[in-house]
């Protein structure tokens, strides 16, 4: 059962009036300037492709500058042919391109009780663009992996002190081999068919699909195979969550979620038959089915599946809903991968504030 | 009545499969390479906002050549002080941001019967994107108009000889002194906060919301405030249709019209409730409602209209449609601006090919 969560319960006033003009705000809400955070606005999380202005950023440092003549990806580690590459030296491999949903591993922390620190991220911590570029596998069977190899560890340009008084230290993340070597882990040299901004990591960016952004390092910087388990900051402090045996353990695919983009919260609809529609994602597989409930999750009715279906691109949905009668309706989605991850009705909560992925209610009134 | 124009009625075999995977088509479809003329793909023409590598193109002549460094806006004609602008006298104005659809005057030119010639646009010549840049009132008020003027004639950078064998000619738009002095006419300098990519019309494009999009000159490099009304084979020539009095006249402000975008044509659905959605703009007004059709335009019903509702953007509206047995139906949308402009059930054909805004059906397959 998922708690109406307004405070508006059985106020029924008249029917929204849907010509008024509502204010534009399609600007990335803007949630720190240093490191640049922002999430998209929730009117335009029922866009399947996100304008890359409007694609959420939740950078870590102060923005790297990049001098391209100078600018140089470092490969080495446990490769027979440690080197660096110039940007053309990526360019000149083959080119992939996909369509792949990102979003931060803070995404609704906001939504938490009690709350927790962290970036009060609304919904609009997920969007989705285009990516072309290399793949990973290329760049490292080029570079030849030698025996020993465990890991994949990967270096952005930025660099800072996430603690204050503690240590300087760049944004590093690693990957294991398997996934490294998965032919759709990407490192990206465009976003929505131009180049990527700088604020998205310009000018390559890992892009690993399936799992949460953090794992998609920006200004990536160097490529080191490794023989051991990386430990660090961003990997083994931060984007942690306590499993159920009490283990802390790194963040990795994007758990099953879904939201309503239609109506909004606080809505006054008619009393008649109406559409209600969203989106739904899974970092595990593609989404098999998302249900519907407009009674808190006591029972459930299947949606429909429309639009684009892609590996790992959202998924839109939408379902008809015929209101029984005028009153206060806590209206609620859950989709399910094909693997049969299903989305939790309620987001198990940690002290990191991360994977808020719990039935997200939307309470609505229809008028008498 | 709007006849159904596919070729499957009756045929229904299996509900559509909704986990397959459709190819993926995140690219401008195009048309032509020079001049550079495109459209914006069937599947994103339910995104709100269209990324700028997705939004129409329609170029008359090869792409021009910029270069900033010795580029300038000529202001000169009817006006006090005559002059040239650099970039940077225009970006400091004050900036207005709107969001504004533009429609090319040939799009759907592919739905008429008998054909004509031209681009065969299907549906996709339609886009909005959040555009900035300075009022266009402020850089003629700046200049000074003296008595006597009567239009503003635009040009453009780019040039050619559109008729094989025919003179040599830049692009050249006019447009009658209340709406190059209205305040939301725009010089505009960004396209979804970035740079105007060239293809639309870097560094300065003339945006004039609601017009179709010919009248939003690219690659704007002269204002001249004129004491006679423009004839030019943009103007006159072509972008001209016949009127009941058998006059040419310019097309202006875009017609009234709607498209669904789910579910598309062909499509098979299951025998329960189901949502159709679409978009719906009129140059001339705000949207006022849009109504829904299931036999072909016989009767029609309210759809919704649902989110962002602005000045000079298209309008996403759904509806849920409860098909009343199987069987093979011929949707349909028609729209309807606060001034009281209805879409037409049939497009006044024309040897132009413009204005294609009447009801186009979708025909769809209801399974037993």
């Amino acid at each position: 059962m998922v708690p109406c969560t307004c405070s508006e319960a059985g106020v029924a006033t008249a029917v929204k009036d849907q010509t008024q003009t509502r204010p534009s705000e399609q600007t990335l809400v803007e949630i720190d300037k240093v490191p640049l955070i922002g999430e998209t606005p929730q009117s335009l999380l029922q866009n399947w492709l996100t304008p890359n202005p409007l694609f959420y950023v939740r950078n870590h440092f102060d923005t790297p500058e990049i001098e391209m003549s100078s600018w140089r990806l470092s490969v080495d580690g446990f490769v027979s042919e440690p080197g660096q590459l110039n940007f053309y030296d990526v360019k000149r491999l083959p080119k992939y391109t996909s369509t792949i949903t990102l979003e931060c591993a803070g995404n609704n922390r906001s939504d938490l009780e009690p709350p927790t620190p962290g970036n009060q991220f609304q919904a609009g911590a997920v969007s989705t663009a285009v990516w072309a570029g290399a793949a990973l596998k290329d760049i490292l069977e080029e570079a030849g992996i030698e025996p020993g190899a465990r890991q994949v560890l990967f270096e952005g340009a930025d660099s800072g002190t996430p603690v204050p008084g503690g240590p300087e230290m760049s944004y590093l993340r690693s990957l294991p081999m398997e996934v490294a070597m998965h032919p759709d882990t990407l490192v990206a040299y465009e976003m929505n068919q131009e180049e990527l901004p700088i604020e998205h990591g310009y000018p390559l960016r890992l892009v690993v699909p399936g799992w949460y952004g953090m794992a998609s390092v920006k200004w990536l910087s160097g490529i080191k195979v490794i023989d051991y388990e990386f430990e660090g900051f961003f990997q083994t402090d931060r984007y942690v969550i306590e499993n159920d045996d009490g283990v802390w353990e790194p963040i990795k695919e994007m758990s099953t979620k879904s939201l309503i983009s239609s109506p909004a919260g606080g809505e006054v609809l008619a009393n008649k038959p109406t559409c209600v529609a969203g989106m739904a994602w899974s970092g595990n597989a593609q989404i098999k089915n998302v249900e519907f409930s407009s009674d808190g999750g006591q029972t459930w009715e299947q949606a429909t599946l429309t639009g684009p279906s892609e590996r790992y691109a959202w998924q839109q949905w939408h379902m008809t809903w015929t209101p029984p009668a005028s009153g206060h309706y806590t209206l609620a989605c859950r989709a399910t991968d094909r693997l049969g991850n299903v989305q939790p009705i309620k987001t198990r909560w940690n002290a990191g504030g991360y994977v808020v992925n719990g039935v997200r209610p939307v309470c609505v009134t229809v008028a008498a």
